[in-house]
C-alpha cells in the first residue's frame, strides 16, 4: 500500500481537472496542490527499544520477526485517518513503532506480548493498517516503547462446510478468504471499504459493517466463536450456534480495539454464494421520502442487501466528482443525466443479492415501494456504477489532498424515528466549524445501512485545507459532530470503531460506570496496560478532562 | 401461581389415569403417589433480618413495600426446578427469603440495593418466578440475610411506532407485553415454555429463547437497549439499532443473572402482527434424516418460525402422556394413530408466521424438503395440537411429580457437524446415571431450535422418583449430562441460563480467564457481593473445588 495514502502506489489519480475545478467552484476558492513528500524525507527518530527489550522480543520471535527497519516502522506508523497521512505526506508523522513484530502463530504471540508486558514496551495490535479513527497511532502512554504487532503471518483457512462456518487466523485479509470461499461457492458477504486491506481480526476489532451488511449482516454478527489472547489471560467464545452461559464474552472480543489483548482467532458463518446481484439507481425527490422509502423496505421488505441514499448535498458532490471519470457516476450515462439535471435530488441504490428468483421478486416490490415513495427508477446502470466504483473512494481522497482539500467522513446511527433531527444537526454543526474556521465546506451525508430499528447516517465533508493549520481546522469540525452526535442519542460509531479519535466521548454514550467496568476487565487481562494505550479506553485523568 | 408447582392452582390434573400405567409400564416399575403437603405445614425459619436492615429497607422503600408475611415468602422461596419443587413439596425447603421487597420504581429499587449493600443483606432479583436452574434459590452466602427483590411493580409500557421499538419496565410479563402489542397489530414473538408467568427482565437476565426462536430470534436479539443498576453503578446500554463503539456492554447486561445487578428496563425490537400462523406435523424415518431436513431448511430456506424435531424415546413418551388427553398429541386424530403405529419414527413441528402469502409459500417448500429427507406429512391437525398444548408441559410435570415420577429438562447447544454425537454422547450419560441410581428410565430429546450453524438439543427424562433419595438421583443425572455437554463441545445451557445448578461447569465453557474477567466486572458493580450470591459466578474457592 502507498506510504502515504491509499492502494496500489502506482495507481494514477482518478480526479480529473474538469472535476478538480468543479470542486474549486464549490468551495468558492483557489485550490494549491499539495503532494506528499518523498519516503526518504520522512523524519524517523532512532528506535527506543531498550536492549533487553530487544533482546526480550528477539527470543521470543527470532530476531528476523523483530524488525527495526526504516520503511517497515513508517509503514506502520499510522492508520489511514486524515490527520495521520497529513502528516505522513508532509514528512512529520506524529511517531512510529520502535519495531515490528511479526509473530507465527499463537504461541509467538503470546511470548511476545509477555516480553512486552515484563518490559515495558505498549503494543499496538496492525492488522490492514486502515483505521481511520486513530486506533493504530504509535503511542506509548507512559510506557518506554511502542510496538506495531503485525498479524500478517496468522492466516490459516479451515472450512466447516456442514455447518457453514470457517476458522481462520485473525490476520487474513477479507478478500483474501472472500477468493477462498468463492472456489467453494461461499461468501462472507462483507465488503467494507477497506475492504482491499482490511483484515478479519480488524474487522471483528472494531465491529466493521460492510456495504453489504443491511443483507449479510455486520461483521459482529457473523462471528460464532473468538480467541483475544492478552498479557494476563486468554478468552475464548466457544464457536457455538447460540447459549445463554452467562454475559457474552465474545461480544467484549468484539470492538476491544486491541486494548484488552489481541484478537488471533475467529469462526465466522459462510452463507452460500449468491446465484444473482442486482443493484439499481434511484432519485428521490427529498432525503425525507428517501427515508421514508428505506424505513418501509427494512421494517416490511423486501429487506435489501445494499440500501443507501444520499441527501441532496451529497449527491451534488458525488456529480461533481463524477466530472474526473473516476467517481460515483462516471458510467451513469442516461442515469447520469437525469440526475445531473435535477437539482435537489437524492441518489439512492438498492441493491438485492441471492437466488434468482428472490432477487427478481425482491426488485420488482421494492421498487415499487421506492415508486410510490415519489422516486425516479434510474435502472439497473446506475446502481451497477455505484458497484464498479465503490472501493474506490479511498483513491479519490487521496487525490483530493493532493489538491489542497480536506476531505473526512465520520459516521452516526440511531433510531427511525430520531434519524431526520440527527441529520440536520450533525450537518449543520460540522458546516458551522467550518465556516467557524475561515474555510467553509460542503458537507454531505448518506444512509449507508438500514435496520428494523433504525438506520446509519454517513458523513463527508470537504474543504479548503488549512496549510499548516490542518489539525485544529479537522478537530474543530470533528468535535462539533461529535457533540452534536452525543446530544441527538446518536452512537459516537456506527462501523469506524472508537481508536483514539472518538475515546474522549465515550463516556458519554456508555456511561462512566460503563467505562469503568471496561476499565476493570482491562486491568484483569492487561495489567501493565501496554496493549494499544491511548485508544478506546483513555486513563482516567483523560477521560475527566476530555 | 400454585405455591408447589406451576400454573392456576385451581388447575385439574392433566394426566390420566391410562396415561399415568403407561408411564409405570415403560419405566417398569410400580409408581406411589407423592403429593405436596398443606401450606400450613411448611416449615418457615424465622425473619433473619436485623433490626437496623429492616428499618433502613422501611426508609427506602416504605414499610409496605418490605413484606415479611409467611406466604409471600414462602411463594418467593424458590423457581420451579425439580430440586426446587421436590423440596417445597416436602414442606422443607432449603430457606425462603427474610423478606420479600416491591420497589415501585428506580429510585426505591436503587435505596433498596444501597441499603441491603449498607447492611449486609444479599439480593435475589425476581421477576416471574419461573427459574428452572436455581436462580432464585434464597443463598445470603457470607452474608446475614437475603432478600427477594420483586421486580413486579415496573411494569410501564413506552411504544415508539416509528422505529418499531418498546421501552418497558423490566418486570412486566411477556404475556402482558403481547396482549398490549396484540392491539396495536404487533408482536414481540417470544414465547418461551413460562410465557403464562414470565417477565421481560427475567428473558433478559437468563437470555431466554422461545419456542418461535428460529422466527422471530432468541430474547437478546431483540433487545436494543437495557438499563442495569448495581449497588455501586449503573450501565445503560443505548437503544440503537447498531454501534461499533467498543464492546458491548448491552451483552454483558444480558446473561448477568442478577448477579452484576438488577435489569431495570429494556428497550425491545417489536414486529408487526402475522397475518397467518401454519404448523404442521411430520413424521422422519430416524432423527438423522429429521436434523438433515431441519439442517437445510435453517441454511437454505424456506426458515421456519418454529421448528422442532423429536427423537424417537421421545416421540414414545409423547405418546404415552398423549394418553392423559393433556399431552401433545391428544387432538393428533388421524396422525396420531399413524404415528403410534410408527415406532421409532420422530415427530418433527414445522411452522410458519407471516403474511398470508408467504406463509403458503414457505409450507409448500418446507414439505417438498421433509418429504425429500423420507419424511410422512401429518398436516396442520398435528402440528395445531402442538401449538394449542404447548405450554401445558409444566402442569404435566407437577402430575408427574404427584405421582412419583423424577420429571427433568436440560438443553444445550451445538454445531450441525457435532449435534448427532452430542444427542447419543448426552442421552445416554443421563440414562447410564439413572440407571446406576437404581431408578432406569426414559431419555427423550427435540431440537428446539434451528440455526444456520447448528440447533440446539432439548432433553427430558423420566425415572421412578427415589422418595427421601431425590437430590442424588437428580444430582447424578444432572452431572452426567453437564460432564457429557462440556466434553462435547456443546453450551451448558442454551436457553434456561447458568443459575446454580450449571454455575460449576460455566468455567469450562468460558474459561477461568473468561470467569476471572466477569468477577472483576462484579467487584467494581458490587464491591460487597450482595447480588445473588451463589448464582452464575460462584465465589473462587467454591468454583476450584466444583
Amino acid at each position: 500500500m502507498r506510504w502515504w495514502g491509499w492502494g496500489d502506489p502506482g495507481e494514477a489519480s482518478r480526479l480529473g481537472p474538469r472535476a478538480l475545478s468543479s470542486v474549486a467552484e464549490a468551495l468558492g476558492c483557489e485550490l494549491t496542490p499539495m503532494p506528499p513528500v518523498a519516503l526518504a524525507r520522512v523524519a524517523v527518530q532512532p528506535s527506543r527499544l531498550s536492549a533487553t527489550a530487544r533482546s526480550a522480543l528477539r527470543s521470543a520471535l527470532g530476531a528476523e520477526r523483530v524488525i527495526e527497519q526504516r520503511e517497515q516502522r513508517i509503514l506502520h506508523a499510522t492508520g489511514k485517518g486524515y490527520l495521520d497521512l497529513v502528516r505522513l505526506r508532509a514528512g512529520a508523522p506524529e511517531g512510529m513503532p520502535d519495531a515490528v513484530l511479526r509473530p507465527r502463530g499463537e504461541d509467538e504471540l503470546r511470548a511476545a506480548l509477555a516480553a512486552c508486558s515484563e518490559h515495558r514496551v505498549a503494543v499496538v495490535p496492525f492488522g490492514g493498517g486502515t483505521s481511520v479513527v486513530g486506533g493504530l497511532a504509535p503511542l506509548r502512554g507512559e510506557l518506554d516503547a511502542v510496538v506495531s504487532l503485525d498479524l500478517g503471518e496468522l492466516r490459516s483457512i479451515v472450512l466447516d462446510r456442514e455447518s457453514l462456518s470457517v476458522t481462520a487466523g485473525a490476520g487474513l485479509r477479507v478478500i483474501a478468504l472472500e477468493q477462498a470461499l468463492a472456489r467453494e461457492q461461499l461468501t462472507l458477504g462483507h465488503f467494507p471499504q477497506s475492504y482491499e486491506y482490511v483484515t478479519l481480526g480488524g474487522c471483528a476489532a472494531t465491529r466493521s459493517a460492510g456495504q453489504a451488511s443491511s443483507g449479510y449482516g455486520r461483521f459482529e454478527e457473523m462471528v460464532l466463536g473468538a480467541r483475544l489472547i492478552a498479557p494476563a489471560g486468554e478468552l475464548t467464545a466457544l464457536a457455538l450456534p447460540a447459549t445463554a452461559a452467562g454475559p457474552d464474552l465474545r461480544e467484549t472480543i468484539l470492538g476491544s480495539e486491541g486494548a484488552l489483548g489481541v484478537i488471533s482467532s475467529l469462526t465466522l458463518r459462510v452463507r452460500r454464494a449468491p446465484e444473482q446481484r442486482s443493484y439499481e439507481g434511484f432519485l428521490f425527490e427529498s432525503f425525507d421520502a428517501g427515508v421514508e422509502a428505506l424505513r418501509q423496505l427494512a421494517q416490511d421488505g423486501p429487506k435489501p442487501t445494499v440500501a443507501r441514499l444520499s441527501d441532496a448535498p451529497e449527491t451534488a458532490i458525488s456529480l461533481r466528482l463524477a466530472d474526473s471519470g473516476g467517481g460515483l457516476a462516471h458510467r451513469l450515462g442516461h442515469a447520469y443525466v437525469a440526475a445531473r439535471s435535477a437539482g435537489g435530488r437524492c441518489l439512492a441504490i438498492l441493491g438485492f443479492e441471492g437466488s434468482e428468483r428472490d432477487v427478481a421478486l425482491s426488485r420488482a416490490a421494492a421498487s415499487s415501494v421506492a415508486r410510490r415513495h415519489g422516486a425516479l427508477r434510474l435502472g439497473r446502470r446506475g446502481g451497477e456504477a455505484w458497484r464498479a466504483t465503490r472501493f474506490g473512494t479511498p483513491y479519490l481522497r487521496d487525490d483530493l489532498m493532493s489538491s489542497g482539500v480536506l476531505v473526512e467522513t465520520l459516521e452516526t446511527a440511531t433510531s427511525w424515528t430520531r434519524l431526520r433531527d440527527l441529520h440536520a444537526s450533525v450537518a449543520s454543526a460540522i458546516s458551522r466549524a467550518l465556516h467557524d474556521c475561515g474555510t467553509p465546506g460542503l458537507v454531505g451525508c448518506h444512509v449507508s445501512h438500514v435496520y428494523p430499528t433504525g438506520a446509519s447516517l454517513y458523513f463527508t465533508f470537504i474543504a479548503r485545507r488549512r496549510a499548516g493549520g490542518e489539525e485544529e481546522q479537522w478537530s474543530a469540525a470533528k468535535r462539533a459532530a461529535c457533540e452534536a452526535i452525543v446530544a441527538g442519542a446518536g452512537t459516537i460509531s456506527h462501523h469506524h470503531g472508537v481508536g483514539r479519535d472518538h475515546a474522549p466521548w465515550l463516556a458519554r454514550e456508555v456511561g462512566a460506570d460503563g467505562v469503568a467496568v471496561l476499565r476493570a476487565m482491562k486491568r484483569r487481562l492487561d495489567p501493565h496496560g501496554v496493549m494499544n494505550p491511548g485508544k478506546l479506553l483513555l486513563e482516567a485523568t483523560a477521560q475527566r478532562n476530555a
